[in-house]
């Protein structure tokens, strides 16, 4: 485990710096994770030979253009199992795809009264838009308990979950708790209800096999920049039944049919929701990174980030005045560990880490709701990808102990 | 003329290449421009160095990246000459601002009976999304003819914007008739009236000098991928008061002051409107381009695109069965050209041209209600910048002459 999954490491230049006098370990991958070289010339391919607009052009450079982003749609599809490449949307980011969702097809089908089931483990982007249709609707929106250990709970869940549900929306993996919540258990009280399930994905796609299918989720949303591909380009999966239901987010070039001058038709799926230029580069980037985690293969990058955190979790625990948010049981927890040590404001924390190169994240990842169910103000976060080494986590285990030591000798 | 404005042409490899056997003349600047290795290399440089999430982290590469975006904003006021970076908000496109201002602005300020005044000119993605706003307020959508030269009609706007006018949103350049509005003027018109004025910037800002504060402007939209900048990021420009008063358009991460469980309060301007992971390289990117474009002058741009047009527009006009829309005068027409070949489908003229290694576009440009007005179906467009040559020019008066030929042979 020394040169991350299959040697990759030496595929991220970026990981190869000194900060702060020290070499730099890159431990927040939930906020976002570096790029390939694979995936950098693939920007610099498409830029240097074959960028056009798409869609509109019968010219050569167009056609080409046309070609790539389109065979990057079939690649998603691919990846996450979707039945079809029609079901397959481009967007800037979950946040984006979660807003359509919530926007265009909750407030078509959330009337007053019903209710929307959400999670206490939320982020701020599958809460938020949730509320604004809630207030819009008059509905009310629920939000399932977790257990002693960080966990979803399933007893919660069954509880809140009944024939007045319209909407469960539940993130696939947490970005704070390290747990993976079982959407497929979801989909199927949510449907027994009668209700929709909405899956964000933003930390799940990036570590884990996903099959949308097998799932049986009504709509998915997912990141490329949380998983190899450049920022500006996401994902919203939806069954072609609800996409086809659901007005579109957004009105203007690509996504028309005929326009009049009083009114318009939108064309068929996947355009009716691709309205302007689409960020092109960041699409067929987002293919090539698909390739990339396709030639590690996603079972082999869940079961190394498996090691990776059997090796921090327990020494990260060890360490006295730590508490770790989520299991304490490796096998229940994923590349995200949030944390607090004891006397230590989390802030000063990741800046004492920075100070020997280590780069984690503080703050309330945006889950406010969750900082103040778990009643702290914020906490210290490290997460993980497959080009982390088990020295990286050495580092990291070490530097904790350092910054420790450095308060406790800057506080006596 | 034969290097592109200061010697520009080489910064862009992708324009030296064949193309079915010729070397290519890329006359399709209005869809989506070239990038020079200036912004490109920006790109790799910001991953290969400095990548992370903005704003949320205090480690040292958070903070190279959130100095990086936000310096591109503070680039982005000063090129339009905005009163504050806060009036600056990043978005995927023309569309996607245009749209923001329509859903969130419009639908706020336009009330059953009022009027939303557009154009006969306007791309799709000033039409649609003003009709779903006249649609949804039940208020009527009036467009401004235009003289028998292609330009607006000055007569025609006095007459449409009156006191019953909310909105008056029009092209500051048109994607299709090669014409500069006068924005000044309709704003100073809406104004009188109470109305509220919208430029949609997306064929203008790439290719002259722009100052919002002269122009005196509500809102401004423009994208970064016809100006040099990759694709996936745009700028949505409005006054402050204005914005303040606009709800945001999507809700995430970032956007956010705080969450409670039922309701959320927004950040200040202009974060309140970046809800989620934004497209950080494509701000970083279009930052460059800005630089790259400053370096060259805005007014030389002009100039320069001026001087392509008085040299290609009577050539083209002198061909038989040409038919060339908007006006004669190159001294009133951009870098845009429209045009009809008698006898000759446009899409077969662009293919014909492509067979020639010349890209131009064929089609109706997202201008379905303009190609009604025109009384056609489809016109073939070819769109110069700053590093077209008068060889491609040349390349391209030849080769109309040519694939005329070949067609009528063909026909014979």
């Amino acid at each position: 485990m020394d040169k991350g999954l299959n040697n990759s490491r030496q595929d991220f230049p970026i990981l190869n710096q000194q900060v702060n006098g020290e070499p730099l370990v890159y431990l927040d991958n939930a906020a976002t994770t570096q790029k390939p070289l694979a995936v950098l010339n693939a920007i610099m391919d498409y830029y240097q030979h074959d960028n056009a607009n798409v869609h509109r052009g019968v010219h050569t450079l167009a056609e080409r253009a046309t070609e790539s982003y389109e065979a990057s749609r079939d690649k998603v599809a691919e990846f996450i199992n979707a039945p079809s490449r029609r079901s397959i949307i481009f967007t800037r980011s979950t946040t984006e795809s979660l807003n359509w969702i919530a926007a265009s097809f909750g407030n078509l089908v959330v009337s007053e009264g019903d209710e929307i089931v959400i999670s206490e483990l939320e982020h701020h982007s599958n809460i938020v838009p949730w509320q604004q249709v809630a207030q819009k609707q008059h509905a009310t929106l629920k939000y399932i308990g977790l257990t002693a250990d960080g966990e979803l709970d399933i007893q919660s869940a069954r509880e809140l979950i009944t024939d007045r549900t319209k909407i469960v929306a539940i993130a696939h993996a947490s970005n704070v708790m390290g747990v993976v919540n079982p959407i497929k258990e979801l989909a199927k009280l949510a449907h027994q209800h009668g209700a929709y399930i909405i899956a964000d994905g933003a930390q799940a796609a990036p570590h884990m096999p996903i099959d949308v299918s097998d799932l049986d989720v009504d709509f998915y949303a997912l990141s490329g920049h949380k998983m190899l591909a450049p920022t500006g380009i996401g994902v919203l999966y939806g069954k072609e039944a609800l996409l086809n239901m659901m007005p579109p987010a957004q009105f203007g070039g690509e996504m028309i049919d005929f326009v009049h001058h009083q009114d318009a038709s939108f064309k068929e799926l996947p355009w009716k929701f691709e309205a302007g230029t689409p960020n092109i580069s960041g699409a067929i980037a987002l293919g090539r990174a698909i390739d990339y985690l396709n030639e590690l293969g996603m079972d082999n990058v869940l079961a190394y980030e498996k090691d990776l955190v059997k090796y921090t979790l327990p020494r990260l625990l060890a360490i006295d005045g730590v508490r770790v948010y989520g299991p304490p049981d490796p096998d229940k927890h994923t590349g995200v560990l949030s944390f607090n040590v004891w006397g230590l404001h989390p802030h000063d924390l990741a800046t004492g880490l920075d100070m020997e190169g280590i780069a984690v994240r503080a703050g309330h990842h945006c889950a406010q709701p969750l900082m103040e169910y778990l009643n702290v103000e914020a906490t210290a976060r490290a997460s993980f990808y497959f080009y982390n080494t088990q020295q990286d986590a050495d580092r990291f285990i070490h530097a904790i102990t350092a910054v420790k030591e450095f308060f406790a000798d800057g506080i006596s």
